[in-house]
């Protein structure tokens, strides 16, 4: 039986220390194949570009022993990339990581590393984002890689139902705190923004965007619970975003009685 | 009781067709303050600008008797520069649209149009995108205003639970052959990507993404059933992205007991 092949992307960029350790974490899994931005790409979301051409770059020697494409594409973009002008058979397991900074509870749809694994998860790929809750460059992956490569080898063995993939979240804690992994729901949270207002050399305004994150509630079985108690959160995500609870609401506004 | 505040905004960019369409529909239920992005955003996903500042335009007469502002930023930039700069209140609606295209399925996922409507009610904002399916510049957006104006109306009324939005999408169609308003969900579809590979005058290779898209199941509760059958489709979505389902699955991988 063949190898696995397994595609690595991230949002921070192909130079980032964090995708360096994801692929460290992962080369004794399989055959690896880098597709990645060639500048970092955080807060893009699901964000493909339409208006204008992509370029793909392949870099010789960047990651030893295994081959690597930059392209000037958004995260996602890079998936689509990867899957239909790079790869030659459909990848068995997508990793995107390891992200400088947490994408916990809400920031799941600001994400580009985690966008990537959504994009996977549309194509049919086993896949996982990994994130520390350190945004530092220089920051510690040592726990993370360990987990990353527990976790990637846990997907290959079980795969993941379409339509599922996970968001891993590791906290920032000494190795000797860590208590674990624990499979959680995504926290009700937001980003309270309070825009940094300043003045131009030319006297017009403008605008950082600030924010302060909110988590909105204290239940137990949340990623923002297990995080900040010393766990790595899993939360399995989905791409159907449909609120189905909400349709038999809706079917009481009798949508349909005024005509249009 | 003081009028309704309502939200305008969009992801073609304050200057198309589809946005003076949905200012049209609802000018009449509401005070408007209109915040949408100085040029099209067309795909961006949920993507935030956290590189670079952002700058307000004040835009005087674009839309009469409505204060209209257009920013440097992405959809979901100009939501949360709506609700910490412009607005001095909470908006009691959020509109986005009317967008140039469908947004139906999977491609809510990919929109700018959704994405701002997603902020909204992040924001705790009852909010609707609506989208033609129609790219056309000069499409025809009188069926299309109908609608916006009905659900517009409906939520007003109804508000919406705290978690949930609407994604609405009418059909291409002859008003004569449009059969109603249609509560359902996201159907299972995705973007098969076909990159056209072009050399530049420099003799490098470079990628325009092209696409097909394919629906996954033909059954009938989804929008792409609902749109088809000359149907609009109006499908809840919510910004939870736990596949809840999916938790006791990974609970019996027992992902913990190999200690990392």
């Amino acid at each position: 039986m063949s190898r696995p092949l397994i595609l690595v992307c991230n949002d921070d960029g192909i130079h980032a220390p964090g995708i360096r350790a994801l692929v460290k974490a992962v080369e004794h899994l399989g055959d690896l194949v880098v597709v990645a931005p060639d500048s970092p790409q955080s807060g893009m979301g699901h964000a493909i570009t339409i208006g204008e051409p992509l370029r793909i770059n392949q870099k010789e020697g960047l990651f030893e022993g295994h081959k690597a494409f930059e392209t000037t594409g958004t995260p996602v973009d890079c998936v689509k990339l990867a899957v239909d002008k790079i790869l030659h058979r459909k990848p068995d397991l997508l990793v995107s990581g390891i992200n400088h900074g947490s994408n916990s509870s809400i920031s799941v749809i600001y994400s580009g590393t985690m966008s990537a694994a959504v994009e996977g998860a549309i194509e049919g790929i086993p896949s996982v984002g990994f994130s520390l809750c350190d945004f530092a460059y220089d920051a510690d992956f040592t726990l993370a890689g360990k987990i990353a490569s527990h976790i990637a080898a846990k997907i290959l063995e079980h795969k993941l139902p379409y339509g599922t993939l996970l968001n891993v979240n590791i906290p920032k804690i000494a190795e000797s705190n860590y208590r674990g992994l624990k499979v959680c729901r995504q926290a009700s949270a937001k980003w309270s923004e309070n825009f940094d207002e300043r003045i131009d050399p030319h006297g017009k305004k403008y605008y950082w965007m600030t924010g302060e994150f909110q988590v909105l509630e204290n239940a137990t079985d949340t990623d923002e619970w297990a995080l900040a108690s010393g766990y790595a959160s899993v939360v399995p995500v989905q791409f159907d975003m449909t609120a189905h609870h909400a349709i038999p609401l809706l079917n009481t506004w009798k949508l349909d009685e005024t005509g249009q």
